[in-house]
C-alpha cells in the first residue's frame, strides 16, 4: 500500500494527516520537487503507487497508463479539471474530493482583494516601499455594483461576507437560478453580459470545464466599464491569460486580482501591470481550510485502503460535465 | 471674504465645493504646493485670508498671529490634533470640522487591510510581480480574535462589516464602556493591556491627543502574539514609529498595515519592512467620503461667511481635552 502525495506543501502547518498515515503502516512519498508538478515531472514519479493523494496538476490518461497500480485519487480540493474523469472511470479508478473545505478561505480572500483593489491598496504599498507618496482615490463597496459569477460554496460566502456592507448591488449568475439564495441574500439574477457591462467588480466562482475555458476574452473584458475590477479566485484558464494583459495593458480596467494561472508556478506579463494583484494560488492557504482538506484527503484514501466504504466520492454530474465536454 | 484651502487634493472628483464658494463670489486659493504644508510653508501663505479649509497641517498660534484676518478654521476631517483650539479660542477662531463623513471609508480601508494582512496578499503581490512564487499560508477573520481600540464612528464601522464574517471574538476598548455597544456587537470589554496580549489583529480608531501619542511603544508591541497583526488607520504617533519598526524588524509580528505617520508624506524607515502594507493616509480616500468631507467644510465656510448658523461646530469636550492635556 504505497500513497504518492504530490500536493505541497502538505503536513506541513499541520502533521495529523502524516500521523494518520504512519499509525496505518501506510508507505507515502511527499512530492520531492516540492513545485506543481508537470505531467513529464508526474510520469517519473507514479509508477507502483496505490494512491495518489492529489493536488492540482494534471492527471491525464498517460499517467494513469504509467501508474499501473493506480486505484484512487483523493483530490486534495474541490477542483477537477485537472483529473481526466473518464480515463479514471475506464480504468475503474475511484476519484474522491474535499468540495467544501476550500470555500471558506477562498471567499475571505476574494472579499479582501475588493477592498484591496477597490482603495488601490496594492499599488500605494508598492510606492511607498519606493519612497513615493500618492494619494489614491478609492471607491467603498456600499456605493458600487458587484458582479458573482457562479453561486456555488464559494460564491455563497462572498456574499454572506457581503452582508456587512451596506447595499451594494449584487448581480448574479449561475449556470442555474437557485432560488434560495433570492432568500437569503439581497441579490439580483442577471446574464454575465449584463454583469460584464454593469459592474464596478465582477469576481468568478466556477469550475473550469470545457464551458468555462476562454470564457472571459478580449470583447468581454472591453465590454466592461473602464474602471471596472475582475478578480479571479477559481482556476486559471477562465480568464484569457494573454487577452487580460493586452486589455489592462491599453489602460481598460481600473485593477484585477488573479490568484490562478493558466500555468503555475506563473511568471507571465500581467507581472508587468502594477494595478493587477497577483497572488500565488493561495485561495486555499488558510491553516484551517488547508488542514481541513488535507486531512479529509487522508482519511478518504486511507479508508479506500483499509476497506471501508468511501464518504467523499466525485458524484456522477461531475464525469457528466466531461463526457459531454462541458 | 478669502478662503484659503490647504488639503489637496480638493474638488478634484467632484468640483460641487468650487462651485458653492464661486457661485457666493468668495475668492479662494487652493493650496499651490499641493502636498501637506510644513509650518513654515502654511505661515508664508496664510496672511490675509479669513478662512480656512483645513487638512491635517498643523494650525499652530504662530500660524494664528501671523493670520492676523483668520476667524474661521473649518477642517475637513475629523482629527483635531493639528488645530491648537486653546490659541483659536484665545483669538476668537471658531473651529469647525466633518466628523461623521470619514468613517465609512477607514472602516472599509481597515476591514480591507486585516484581510490583506492575514493572507500576506500584499508579500505575495510584491514577489510574483519579481516573478517569484510563494504559497503564503493565512488566516481567516473567522478564526482569530480582533482587537478594537476606539469604539466611535469608526471602530463601529469596522464592527458593522464584521458582521459578515461568523465568530471572530472580538475584544474592544474605548475610554467609556458604551453599553449599547454591546447590544448591537458581539464583544467583549478589554483592558488595552489584554488586548494586546490577546489579540491576533489590534486595530486603532482614536485621535492623536496627549493620552494616545506614543501610546504603543516597544513594551506594548513585544506583549503582543509573535504573530500578531497590528493596523493604523487613525493617526501617526499614536504608535511609536521607530519602535514599531525596531520591533519588527527583530521578526516579531507578522504583519502591520500603516496608512497614517509621524510626517507626512512618509518616506522611512518602514518601507524597508516587507510584510508592513504601507499606505498614503488614504484612509478617507474615497471619493463618495471625500466629496462629502469637502462639501460639507465647505457649506460650514460658506454658512460662516455669509452670517448663517454654524452647524459643524467643534464640541466643547475637544477643547477640554486640549486644555488637560489629555
Amino acid at each position: 500500500m504505497k500513497v504518492l502525495i504530490t500536493t505541497v506543501p502538505f503536513g506541513e502547518k499541520n502533521r495529523e494527516p502524516l500521523n494518520a498515515l504512519e499509525s496505518h503502516n501506510i508507505e507515502y512519498l511527499i512530492n520531492p520537487l516540492n513545485k506543481k508538478l508537470t505531467e513529464d515531472e508526474l510520469l517519473s514519479l507514479v509508477a507502483d503507487f496505490d494512491v495518489i493523494i492529489a493536488g492540482t496538476e494534471q492527471i491525464s490518461d498517460r499517467i494513469m497508463e504509467k501508474a499501473s497500480n493506480l486505484k484512487m485519487i483523493s483530490r486534495v480540493g474541490i477542483g477537477l479539471d485537472s483529473v481526466d474523469l473518464l480515463a479514471a472511470e475506464k480504468r475503474n479508478i475511484k476519484i474522491s474530493y474535499t468540495p467544501d473545505a476550500p470555500a471558506p478561505a477562498v471567499a475571505e480572500l476574494t472579499v479582501g482583494m475588493m477592498l484591496t483593489l477597490l482603495r488601490s491598496v496594492h499599488v500605494s504599498n508598492s510606492q511607498m516601499h519606493l519612497g513615493e507618496w500618492y494619494r489614491f482615490f478609492g471607491r467603498r463597496l456600499s456605493e458600487v455594483t458587484i458582479g458573482i459569477i457562479g453561486i456555488g460554496r464559494i460564491g455563497q460566502g462572498v456574499l454572506e461576507h457581503l452582508k456587512g456592507f451596506k447595499n451594494p448591488r449584487i448581480l448574479v449568475n449561475d449556470t442555474s437560478v437557485k432560488d434560495d439564495i433570492g432568500n437569503k441574500f439581497n441579490v439580483e439574477w442577471s446574464s454575465k453580459e449584463e454583469i460584464y457591462k454593469q459592474s464596478d467588480i465582477v469576481s468568478l466562482h466556477l469550475p473550469l470545464t470545457g464551458k468555462t475555458k476562454d470564457m472571459i476574452q478580449k470583447k468581454h473584458l472591453l465590454s466592461m466599464k473602464t474602471d471596472a475590477i475582475i478578480i479571479n479566485t477559481s482556476r486559471g484558464g477562465i480568464i484569457n491569460e494573454s487577452d487580460l494583459y493586452e486589455v489592462m495593458q491599453s489602460g481598460h480596467l481600473s485593477g484585477a486580482a488573479i490568484d490562478v494561472f493558466d500555468n503555475e508556478p506563473y511568471s507571465g506579463d500581467l507581472k508587468k501591470i502594477e494595478r493587477c494583484l497577483l497572488t500565488a494560488h493561495m485561495g486555499s492557504m488558510s491553516v484551517d481550510c488547508r488542514t481541513r482538506m488535507e486531512i479529509e484527503a487522508t482519511e478518504e484514501a486511507i479508508r479506500f485502503l483499509t476497506g471501508k466504504a468511501l464518504t467523499g466520492l466525485v458524484p456522477e454530474e461531475e464525469y457528466e460535465v466531461q463526457r459531454q465536454g462541458l
